[in-house]
Formats: structure tokens, C-alpha cells, sequence
């Protein structure tokens, strides 16, 4: 066992390729079903909105995938990242546990969002894309791709929730630095958007709203295509050069996880962190190994739920997936956790869960931020609040621990810094954070209006 | 010569040693007097607010001077920090040079600050002080000493300049988060505070009232000593991890440097840079050296202070220093490059001019975020506004080589990200900043209340 605080690696080390599950799955993924025929799509259903290789990545089933040169020069500017051992955290909570965590924040935009941005507008800049929209919550997928569009110098047009466009102006101003259009959602800039607008002028906006926004402006221009930040399989795919790196490093620090934790909102992080090593759970190799996706009480979609096909957006423009979903017509409250608002999921994650391969847990908005200020006090590291969330899970694990006396080695996703989220942390410290459970009613209500599919 | 974008170092290149300059200056520094018998003050006269060690630092001849273990484990959670060369700014300018950055913004805080902030805080803990006490202008330092306090278990408070405070919360929750106390300065904490606030209720505040408080703070408690960000010698010595860092990063590129710049507030982090590099310039061996000191046009203190025995403080409590000085009642105007607001420099910066070895240049508002919009959207970074003050002349001077044919090898010192600024970049955008040239007849009339030192 090293005793190193901090495991790093040569920048010669970032991934080569990124790892790809459907070679390992062990039943293969629902197909994505076509909204009109609610047959399986193929390319040609796609290629108005996405780049012909990354349609190719979404349904390849190629273990290994080679990543571009461009794309590994610009993974330099921050990558490999940093695996660290908790040491002051494990010595505030008096736990037999060893705690890690690997950290995306010391990244352009602060979040591991840039893995999958880069990797997107490179494929669309070299199939001739001058410019791309994209929807983003919190504002970290939205200034990720701004900083992607500036590297190779595509024009990007962001969609942002409204509630999170007045709540979180820095990442606005951030995505306007690098040279990106940011507008509130719903916009008057689509016809989505206006129909939104026309119905409630007030609407707080929802990422299913935003996705419909920028999927019809992608959709009705030429030279656009349509970027999303997480839920898709290429780019849960772009975002394992976090577990590619980090099992690297456990290795150097001489352990295995016995739990990995990290927080889902469309699942794309923490997917990008737990496949590579869910691999050698799959082989039987590490039977024991525990997942456990941590997703918001007021957003509740692995924990409650329900398995099914659904539309990704609200105006039912995409296609239909099979997900854990809580309706695509789902408005949640405006929590500060703005990354973690989506009604649906991965599919890949939603498909692992159903096979008993990971695990979900939901927990409160109050607790959450006291695990991230012990963490940020102990650590020295404020976290993003979605981060927050594995925060709170690694920690109650490791108390779990203390309790039982057992060692066990705990691995966080750590997907970025709140440097641009401190209003969040300023209402938690002022007593302005409610916890908020969303009604089980409410959930019904969005649930019942699901798309019909034959068996 | 390099291909390579980044030029990272091992964790065990984290340097053992802090390089002391004060070994190599052809002159030694003018004495620190004493406010009241305007002699030259000792060890005692500083012990109440100091740790002895820093005393002893700060007039140590020895060359080297060693970084303790427990300093370098905290270091490590973001040191070694990165060079970058900067291909896509030079493609961008078209220019001929060879433009690189040593970039401080991936530590906790975002900034170079906690280079300093936690030996300082080490040290103190290690000789029994409970709380330290210090002064903020944008909020960097004061972060970084919270950062600081947090990992030693040491109570900080911190007085933080009064606009900044309103321009700035988040970081004020930052420190919060790290569990500092963080009050607006003047404040009703300190008697200099309440005697400021009697004559003038809504005082913007200045960086000379808030060290005034911070002093009195330490000065009136046992349990307490105070911390200065920047200016004093021990400062800067423990800012060289910079400079060390990015001479044997240099040396991995292949070059050595034709210029550095760097933005000088109080001087540290600029200092922490080009001291390594300026013992090569005068043992001869790189006679041909620049070093470019940047200041903002609104707080021109070494393009137009003057050379002379100052207060550090508005209150008149500190030693008095040999420095260039805009009269320690200077209330600069409330720009955004918070840190670069300080009436005086520090007296190894002032020292070094005087003998002709660095050179300075004052720049305005505007053409600063102008350059750090170029340089976010070439190299993917957004800088805090101090730091775009290094980037402005940066660019220009690749842009004179341009011009020139030249292909000049230039460093930037780049103290840190911007996320925490975004409200800066917005007033550029929306053309709310102004230029601001300080008047000479208000510099004039500041000056004219200079102590009185025997020569």
C-alpha cells in the first residue's frame, strides 16, 4: 500500500483509446426506436443531427477506439488528471476505510464535461460542421462545448434552463469568453421555444425543453449539427478516459475499489469512471465490486422511475430510448444541483441497473452540501454540488465502515470544482436550501403520458 | 526544440528548496524601519505578529532555504503545476515568437496565493498560534489562506476590501466554505475600522485600511498573529516554487527566455516567478534578460509612485518600507483587477528596478480583457483579470516581434483562472468598464503625506 497522497501520470499516459462496454455487455443494449415508426433507427435517421463517426461510435461494438491525435493535444492542456487518497477526510471521520477520489476539475471549464466536448466538435469540424447547438443545465456542458468551439474554432449556440441562466450567470459569461451564443430556454429563437413561451412566459425551462430547442434549430439549418453533453453511448464512451486513468492509478496505489460512487444526472461522468472497471465485474473477475449511481431526491429517476421508452426532450422530437425515466414532460424544482435535472438516463446505465450490475441511491439537497463542506474543509477542494452528491454517498459508506470496522476501499467520481457555484453553498450557508422530495403523485402525473411501443 | 504543448514535472520535481534572492542582490535591501524611532527594526519588533521563522526569512542571506515535508505534501495536491506553450495564441497573433505560460490556476483556490499561504500558516501552527488574521483585496489571498487554515486546523479572519466584498461574494463564500471568517473592511471589528467608517459611512475600503485592521486584530490578541499575501521578502521567497518549476520546465522545451511578464499587484506572484531567472541575469550569464513588471494604468505605483520610506498600511501601524509608494492614503478606483490594487510594491520588486535589472509598464483596463478573451479563446483558459495584465503585454510583445521578424522566447506568468471573475468579463462585455488613468495631482497629493526619515 503507497502512501502517497496524489497518484499522477505522465501526460504520455492518457488513453490511447477510449473502452467501449457494448463488447461486454451481456445482453445487448433496447434498441433506440424512430418517434414516427417506433422501429429501430438506423445511421440515416441520425446523420441530420449528429457526425457520421459518432453515429458509428454510438452503436459500435469495437472494445477499443482509437482517440484522434487532435483530440489527445488538447486532453494535455489538463489530462491525465489527478487520483488522489482522502487522508484528512478519512482522519476527520475517524474510518478504517480508504477513501480516493479522482478529480476533473482542474480542467479549462472545471468539470470533466471537455472529455466528450472536444471529442464532438473535433468529428463535426472534420466532417465539415461550422457550427453546433446544444442544450446545457447548470451551464457546465454548455461552457464545455464553448471551450471545445474555441479550441477548433466552431461556432457554438447554447440553449441554458432558464432557472440556471438567472441562477448561474458565471457560466453564461464563461461560455460568451469563449466566443459561444448563450440564450435563456425557452428562447424566442425556435418555434419550440415560442410555443413554450406562448403557453407559460414564466416557465423555469427544463432540460427536455432545451434539448427540443436545440435539436429543431440543428435540425433546420444545414450547418449545423446537434451536440448532447451526456446520456448518449459515445459519449458515456469519450468520458472513460477517467476510469481508463483512474484504474491506472489504483494500481499504482496498490488497491482495487471495493465501491465506487459518483453522481448521475444523464449518467455520462460517472459512466465514464465505473466502465472500465464494471468490465471485471462482468468477467467475474471482481465479483464483489459495488456501483452506486447517486442521483437527487427532487430528480429521483433510477430510484423511482419507470423503465420504459421515452422521448429525451420534452417537445418529443428525439428519438425514443429505453431508460429509467420520470416523463419527458418532467419540470423539477429548481435545485442547485443543475446538472443532475434530466428525467431520463443513460441507457447504458439504466440497462446495467436492470441487470443488477450497479446500484442507485437518492439522497437530500441539505445533507449533500455539509458532505461537500466536511470535504472541502478536509480536503481542500470545494466541489461542484452535483459532485456533492458522490460526496455525501462516499462519506455515509466510509461511516458505514466505521461502524462495522471493515476497511474497505472507496473510490469517488470527482467531476469537477463549485468555484462558479458558490451562490449554491452562499443559500446553504444562509439556511435558504430546502430539502425536496419530489410527490409520488406528481412523478404518476408525468409518467402516464409515455409513448406506446409494441412489445 | 519541443513539439509538446505541456511540459509537466513528477511530483518529486515539487522543488526541496525555496531559492532566497537575498543571497544574490549586488546591493543588500534598504533597511525595514521602525514607525516611531525610524530605526532599523529587529526579530522583537515583529515577533507579536509573526512566526519567528518567517522572521528569520525574511532577512535571510542563505541561499537556499528548505520547504518543510509537511508543506510539500499540501503542495502536492496541485504542484508541479504545468508550462504550456502556446501554439494556437501564436497562430492566432501570426507571430514569430515562441510564447509560453507557467499556469497557477489548477490549485484549490484557483491562484498562485497558496504557495505562500501554507508554509505561512505551517509555521505559525508549528510555534502554537490558534488564529491568524489578515487583508484581502479581490478575494485570492484571503481564499487561500482559508484553504490554508483548513488544512492545518488553523482559525482564520479575514478584513476584505469593502468593494471587493460587494463586487465579489463569491469569494467571501469560498472562504466561508473553508470555514474562515470573512468580514467587509472597514469594518466595526477594529477601532482603525470604526474610526473610518465614523468619518466616511460608505468607504469603498482599500487594501492599506484592511492590512490597518488585520494588524490591529493580531496586534490586540494573544492567540493571534497576522499574514500578509504579499510585499515582504518571505513572501516572495516561498512564491519561487514558480520560477524553479518552470526554469526546469524551460529547460525540458529547450529554450530559455527572452522575456517574462508577469502583473504586479504587491509583487509575489511575479517575484515568485522571475527570481529564479534573475540570478542568471546578474551573475552575468543572460545579460540580455527582460523582465516586464505590469501594473494597471489605475494604480500606476512603480511607472508613477515614488521611491521612498512608506507605511504599508493607511493606518500608519507597520514598519516603514523603502518602496515604491502611491502614498499609503491611496484609495485606488474600483477596478476589477482587485489584486493589483495596493498602494506600494514589494521592496525586492522596487529594489531590482532601482538597479535597472526589471523594467515596468502600466496598462489599461479595456485592452486587458481584450487580451484575455484572445487568450481564452486560443488556449482554451480564462484568466483571472490580474493575470490578463501579463497576457496583454505578453501579446504585445509577440506582436513587436511580429513586426520586427524577431522570434523571441516569451514567458508569462499566469497566476490563475478566472471563474471566480465572471462578472469582470461581463462589464467588458457590456461595455460598462472604463479606462481610468490615475490623476498625477491626486497621486501628488497622496505623496505629500510620506514619513519623514532621517537619510
Amino acid at each position: 500500500m503507497d502512501k502517497r497522497t496524489k497518484f499522477s501520470l505522465d501526460e504520455n499516459q492518457i488513453p490511447t483509446h477510449w473502452y467501449n462496454i457494448q463488447a461486454d455487455l451481456p445482453q445487448p443494449l433496447p434498441p433506440v426506436l424512430h418517434p414516427g415508426t417506433k422501429k429501430p433507427i438506423g445511421p440515416a435517421d441520425l446523420a441530420p443531427l449528429f457526425a457520421m463517426e459518432l453515429i458509428k461510435q454510438e452503436v459500435s461494438t469495437e472494445r477499443w477506439i482509437e482517440i484522434p491525435d487532435e483530440v489527445r493535444d488538447i486532453y494535455r492542456l489538463w489530462r491525465p488528471t489527478n487520483l488522489f487518497r482522502a487522508y484528512r477526510l478519512e482522519k476527520a471521520l475517524d474510518t478504517p476505510a480508504k477513501i480516493f477520489y479522482k478529480y476533473e476539475g482542474t480542467s479549462p471549464p472545471g468539470s470533466h464535461k471537455p472529455n466528450t466536448a472536444v471529442a464532438q466538435v473535433y468529428y463535426n469540424k472534420k466532417e465539415g460542421i461550422k457550427r453546433i447547438a446544444t442544450e446545457t443545465g447548470a451551464g457546465q456542458w454548455g461552457s464545455a462545448l464553448a471551450f471545445a468551439g474555441a479550441c477548433f474554432g466552431v461556432e457554438i449556440k447554447v440553449y441554458m434552463v432558464a432557472v440556471s441562466y438567472q441562477q448561474k450567470p458565471y457560466r453564461r459569461i464563461m461560455m460568451q469568453t469563449w466566443g459561444a451564443k448563450c440564450v435563456s430556454s425557452p428562447s424566442r429563437d425556435t418555434r419550440t421555444g415560442r410555443d413554450i413561451l406562448a403557453r407559460d412566459p414564466n416557465c423555469p425551462g427544463s432540460l427536455g425543453m432545451a434539448i427540443s430547442e436545440a435539436v429543431e434549430d440543428a435540425a433546420t439549418r444545414d450547418d449545423t449539427h446537434y451536440s448532447l453533453g451526456s446520456v448518449l453511448n459515445h459519449v458515456l464512451l469519450h468520458q472513460t478516459v477517467i476510469g481508463l486513468e483512474a484504474k491506472e492509478q489504483m494500481e499504482m496505489a496498490g488497491v482495487y475499489p471495493d465501491i465506487i460512487v459518483g453522481c448521475i444526472g444523464g449518467g455520462s461522468n460517472f459512466a465514464g469512471m465505473f466502465l472500465p472497471f464494471i468490465k471485471d465485474k462482468i468477467d467475474g473477475t471482481k465479483p464483489d465490486l459495488r456501483i452506486i449511481n447517486v442521483e437527487p431526491e427532487s430528480c429521483p429517476t433510477v430510484t423511482k422511475g419507470l423503465y420504459a421508452y421515452d422521448f429525451g426532450d420534452e417537445a418529443k422530437l428525439t428519438p425514443l430510448i429505453k431508460m429509467y425515466t420520470l416523463g419527458h414532460g418532467f419540470i423539477p424544482p429548481p435545485v442547485h444541483a443543475g446538472g443532475l435535472r434530466y428525467h431520463g438516463m443513460a441507457p447504458i446505465i439504466c440497462h446495467l441497473h436492470r441487470l443488477g450490475l450497479v446500484e442507485a441511491r437518492a439522497v437530500h439537497q441539505i445533507p449533500t452540501f455539509e458532505a461537500g463542506v466536511q470535504f472541502a474543509r478536509a480536503e481542500g477542494i470545494i466541489s461542484a454540488p452535483e459532485t456533492d452528491h458522490a460526496i455525501r454517498v462516499g462519506i455515509d459508506e466510509a461511516l458505514k465502515c466505521k461502524e462495522s470496522g471493515e476497511s474497505k476501499t472507496i473510490l469517488i467520481a470527482h467531476s469537477g470544482h463549485g468555484h462558479v457555484d458558490m451562490a449554491a453553498y452562499d443559500a446553504y450557508f444562509s439556511g435558504k436550501l430546502e430539502d425536496y422530495e419530489y410527490p409520488e403523485a406528481k412523478i404518476k402525473e408525468a409518467l402516464a403520458d409515455l409513448p406506446k411501443v409494441p412489445a
